[in-house]
């Protein structure tokens, strides 16, 4: 089973990587950019078979490792089964 | 309408990142974790309503700036309409 | 005039990379690797040949974009001159 | 003892995040700016105390997990002693 972690910005956590790119995207002539947001992706291959646990046990890497849950906040999805 | 873009490392192409993911899951004692890939996610807000010129807009975009695309690929969804 | 902008997650700010690179490389078996903090590292080519009013131009390039000064500390060196 | 490793894209390996800064402090108007790069910086608590040790056993992590010395140089500092 695969599953990927969206991993964002908190709304209200200043976001300078995010800014960047949409100050670039004027810059380079892109018209009617609205807020830009950056984040990290991960995509993990997991032995595990049920989605319950899997979920479960994704969710427990992102509040101990993955994300830093007081800045970012994290969505999870799994793909197959 | 929102436009969501996926940028990976492209098979092949080594992911530190990742890889110091992969092993410090392992070490904190998660089992049954494979390969791990980490990439960059980037969230614009579009003012063009029509979804073929966001996404052609967007595409451009991943060309012309955010992605690297020797070594990594680029993946558009757009949301809402 | 070069300048290198070193922006490190301030201390007591969680630092998910540092801290699975830590931990990647105990599983790797380097020991004796304490706290291990990850942040970015930007480095410019300036055409202002003065020292001084070059680190002011940085100083305010980090605060208006480069770095989220709420979790994040920054520190400009100049090379050259 | 404390290592400082700079792992930067080589030469000629394109830099989306470090041209998507200078755009945006071009658009900013921040000017005289020639080219940006961006990249990372960990930084390492080490209990080695032989700077010759430390050193060769950091070389060792980049090699093995820090950097993708396909497309990313590194530079290593040791600070005190």
């Amino acid at each position: 089973m695969k599953a990927r972690v969206h991993i964002m910005p908190k709304q209200g956590v200043l976001d300078p990587q995010g800014k960047a790119i949409g100050h670039a995207l004027a810059s380079l002539g892109f018209s009617g950019v609205g807020e830009v947001r950056q984040g990290k992706v991960i995509d993990l291959e997991l032995s595990e078979q049920d989605p319950a646990r899997a979920r479960a046990a994704v969710d427990e890497m992102c509040k101990r490792l993955l994300a830093n849950t007081i800045i970012e906040s994290y969505r999870i999805e799994l793909e197959g089964s």
